[in-house]
């Protein structure tokens, strides 16, 4: 099976509920890239459907945007 | 370690996706909630932080809120 793709960006906010997420999902189906890091894969991420993230990119093709980045009253 | 709660209301948009997500997480790990069938729980679920469904409920109290329902665009 084709491993599902976890897209971030370091989000400070997020880090805490992303790791929460990854810890519920065996570490062999997810592949992890952090985007500010990894830049030369911005595109692929867009191509694939990702409009913000964190964003979770299935074997399947399906995209799951989560939280659609942070809020502004996450942010206070 | 408690078990995550994921919370939905059978969008039939979202239930590729939502599956796809519970193939992911171990079936042991997560428990899943029916708020149109179970509407006893929305008090709980709102109590919890949750806005708009799908949303995750991690153990530690952590709310993902996953593509904020359907957007339009998906209905068309």
């Amino acid at each position: 099976m084709a491993k599902a793709i976890f897209y971030h960006a370091g989000c400070p906010v997020c880090v805490s509920a992303e790791q929460d997420l990854l810890n519920l999902i065996p570490s062999e189906a997810v592949e992890v890239v952090h985007l500010r890091n990894e830049k030369a894969k911005v595109a692929a991420a867009e191509k694939a459907g990702v409009q913000s993230v964190p964003a979770l990119v299935l074997s399947n093709g399906n995209v799951l945007h989560i939280n659609f980045g942070a809020a502004i009253a996450d942010l206070k």
